[in-house]
């Protein structure tokens, strides 16, 4: 007996079946006596319909009314699951962004969610409803509709779920929890019971796409516990647990690895403090996200700077690169298109120097050459070359003593 | 130099060119120096596609989720129509039935409008924006979402126009005005320049379906200059005039008809004051509209008694009355499913005695048999058979001189 937040993106009610199966599944939470909201995101497709219409009359549309446009995703979903829940003989009403008064800045299209009431929704648990809210969209002081961007229903559903002071947000989706590494690439790779926060961070920020980092980093501020689970498969999915990791957590809980990066380095540039802002801010101000800085110095008033950058910004960054080289004198500019980062994620990690060796040596052995290292308290990454990287990935998991036992089908 | 409400119903945002060629029609409106608000419905089929949704779900699904899904068709549409204003240049913005507070009552899918707020309108205008307004939605005084039913958009219009004290209320459609008589049945019906508000009901109630009948009784209740006019062709459109009519008005303003009737008539029920009621109450109480009905003594302490349905309405109905002629020992009850009305329509008509006998010869020389008569003082309609439809209106057109004449093509 307590509030229960859920939510379903747009493939668990992709389709009207579907959304007969959240209506379901949330029956039979209502039928445990909780309290339930739940919040939904478009029917999967919906959103990238409505978009390229837009896009057709204008490629650089309004934001305030591409948030008019992509919100009613969201608000088609909520009706149709409160008719599939009123049919299913579960008492239930819908709530728009604005009915429920979730109150975000005006960052049209990436707006963060400044609060939410929570009056009408306890109203309606007075009422005996469950309560079903769009996610995704808000309203900023003047009433504008405003979107909290690309998988934004997350983060509502964590917003609610810490106003409302909920034992649990459920986030449903198409893969049943946390992984120790992606299955598709190690058919022996385990879901996880639990998870740290902090672990969770560096697995999705690492690629891992379970879960929003924005949504994971809101429910860390406020505490609420998050699981994972998938919508089409029973199961008790993972659990982002806040407390203090235990002296018997694993060393290392999971591999995390980005396909898509790409690495550049200016060589021979003046060995000046100032060089590292000269060199990246181009590239900050064309918008593309930068990762993994090396600067190396070369002992002749000279150094080398190394960075990483997501593959599709690849070559708007050697073209930006290129006009700073002729302007700082360096000696030349290098790429790599075909790099991926792999690493390993654990709290019990830092007390355990023995990891990263460990790690230097499985890759070593498999001949597998890093062109990078970076670590923190919780992961070290490497850069390798992207065609190792499902060799290199399996080697590690097993190495890490993460591969699943033999299990008998289910 | 003054404020003008557009409205353009569904076919005319049918597609994303059409909304383009809103956009530029919008536009030379914005150029002549007018403050203009523009009133959008669904584009057309989305209303459709989003019931079929819900019936699935649902046949007989809540009314309040209903207005909640079909309300996005028409938040669709004005964002599109201001994407596509602002790249066409005009300084425009969009705003749903909330945001500018179309108050309504609670009735949900044929909710009436109580009030409309012009502040927000105002203070766009202000700015030197075009308002694009979402039809057919409102929000009742629990901030639920209501909708106006089908058609209802013209309605948001004419209040919108009402309340700005506009200077005329365009209602864009597919036909470029209100002709004598339908078109597709007399190739020589004319467009009328002006139209009388009471000739305009109707033409409206009798299935000449330009405007929807509530939206002419609100511009009539308010004093709003409508005029209708195409999306797809330049013209003048019709004026629907709320002057006396002069002492020159046609007697004849226009032919209209209804094909869509059936007559049943109940024989040898008792004569006494309370069978009227106790015939059509039980067909009120299924939802159905009775019209034209007529009560005949027979002399015998007995009387027939005949009425019209809609053809939809015809089985049913049939099976009501065979109830009600067992309880009231009537003789029989019979019908026939394949019956039109047609009427002519005109202010000129109650200082023209001659006019109904005129009709009546017209139809008498064409061997068309009349089954009932009704009259008020603008109008005269008649039964006949289905078949006789085409027949009689084209004679009734020419008889009255309403045929255009020969022009040369524009």
């Amino acid at each position: 007996m307590g509030v229960i937040v859920q939510k379903y993106g747009g493939t668990s009610v992709g389709t009207l079946e579907r959304i007969e199966a959240v209506a379901e599944r949330v029956k039979k939470t209502r039928a445990q006596g909780h309290d339930v909201v739940v919040v939904v995101s478009a029917m999967s497709g919906e959103t990238n319909r409505l978009i390229a219409m837009a896009k057709d009359l204008d490629a650089d549309a309004s934001r305030r009314e591409m948030d008019v446009l992509v919100s009613t995703g969201e608000q088609v979903t909520i009706a149709l699951l409160t008719i599939a829940l009123l049919k299913a003989g579960v008492d239930a009403v819908s709530m728009t962004g604005d009915q429920m008064r979730m109150k975000t800045d005006s960052s049209h299209s990436k707006a963060r969610i400044l609060d939410v009431e929570t009056d009408n929704i306890q109203n309606h648990f007075k009422a005996g409803k469950v309560v079903v809210v769009a996610g995704f969209q808000g309203r900023d002081e003047n009433n504008n509709i405003t979107t909290l961007g690309r998988g934004g229903s997350d983060t509502s559903a964590v917003a609610v779920a810490a106003a409302l002071k909920a034992d649990e947000c459920q986030i449903y989706t198409d893969v049943d929890g946390v992984y120790t590494t992606d299955p598709r690439v190690v058919p022996q790779a385990r879901r996880l019971e639990t998870i740290t926060f902090e672990e969770m961070l560096e697995m999705a920020s690492l690629g891992a796409k379970v879960l929003q980092i924005r949504s994971v980093e809101f429910a860390g501020k406020y505490n609420v516990p998050l699981r994972v689970l998938s919508s089409f498969k029973e199961g008790e999915g993972t659990l982002i647990s806040y407390e203090e990791a235990s002296m018997e957590s694993p060393v290392v809980s999971g591999i995390a690895f980005n396909r898509d990066e790409a690495r550049l380095t200016i060589s021979g540039v003046p060995d000046i403090p100032s060089i590292a802002a000269q060199i990246l801010s181009p590239i900050g101000e064309a918008g593309i996200d930068v990762d993994m800085i090396v600067q190396n110095t070369l002992g002749d008033g000279k150094a080398d700077f190394t960075f990483t950058v997501h593959r599709d910004d690849y070559r708007r960054a050697t073209e930006l690169l290129n006009q700073v080289a002729q302007e700082v004198g360096a000696r030349e500019v290098q790429g790599n298109e075909f790099i991926a980062k792999v690493s390993i994620v654990g709290v019990g990690m830092w007390n355990h120097p023995g990891v990263a060796k460990t790690m230097f040596e499985v890759l070593g052995s498999e001949n597998i050459n890093m062109h990078q290292i970076s670590t923190s308290e919780i992961k070290v990454s490497v850069l390798i070359d992207e065609k190792y990287l499902e060799l290199g990935v399996r080697a590690l998991h097993t190495a890490f003593g993460l591969d699943a036992e033999p299990q008998e089908e289910k």
